[in-house]
């Protein structure tokens, strides 16, 4: 079995704390990100938390983006998952870190659909 | 910063291929997995491709859970996310190797939220 899917995990730390705890800001951001991409989204689910937190999850062709934060720690845990080469999880994943104002960045590439998971740690 | 979530990898292999491809199967082992375990669904998001294929979301109150499926090779990639300590993430991960009679499932715990995310493999 070749690799089916990148999976890419996004420590987003060090965000502006308010674009954290604004689900239409990081319903524009998620969206905007996928889009921007070429990913096709087919089903979206976002959730207000209180007293704080936002999650989301997109639904796309390729597979999904996700998102949960913690504007308490000004931290949000997003995932980026895509089959397929139309679409680069790197570029989403940058418009993600740019946007939540992430200073402190940590991201992982996860290969899925492979024999034994392979982790690339990326500075 | 502690941990804030648990992120569990499954790596599915060698499942019923009929099971991957059905998305009312699929869709009620995730419900399933999630019901019984004690999270609490906030959203969903199924959906069936072609020439085969699903995707599910379910976004709950703790996080997500994300399947995708290739039944071609017999293969889904699940995603168990989980924040707080009320919702026993592996225990769902049970569920979902069992009901797609996965064979070789392949399982790995990334801890989310903390300064380098480590990375614990199950045998």
């Amino acid at each position: 079995m070749n690799v089916l899917g990148r999976h890419l995990l996004l420590e987003l730390r060090e965000c502006n704390p308010t674009y954290l705890d604004d689900l239409e800001y990081v319903k524009e951001v998620m969206v905007g990100a996928a889009q921007s991409v070429g990913a096709q989204i087919i089903g979206e689910s976002f959730h207000q938390f209180k007293p704080q937190g936002v999650t989301g999850v997109l639904a796309i062709a390729e597979s999904h983006i996700s998102i949960h934060t913690w504007p308490e720690w000004g931290y949000a845990a997003a995932d980026i998952f895509t089959c397929g080469t139309t679409v680069d999880p790197q570029e989403a994943a940058q418009i993600l870190i740019e946007k939540l104002e992430s200073t402190r960045p940590y991201m992982t590439e996860i290969r899925r659909g492979v024999e034994v998971p392979d982790l690339v740690s990326i500075p």
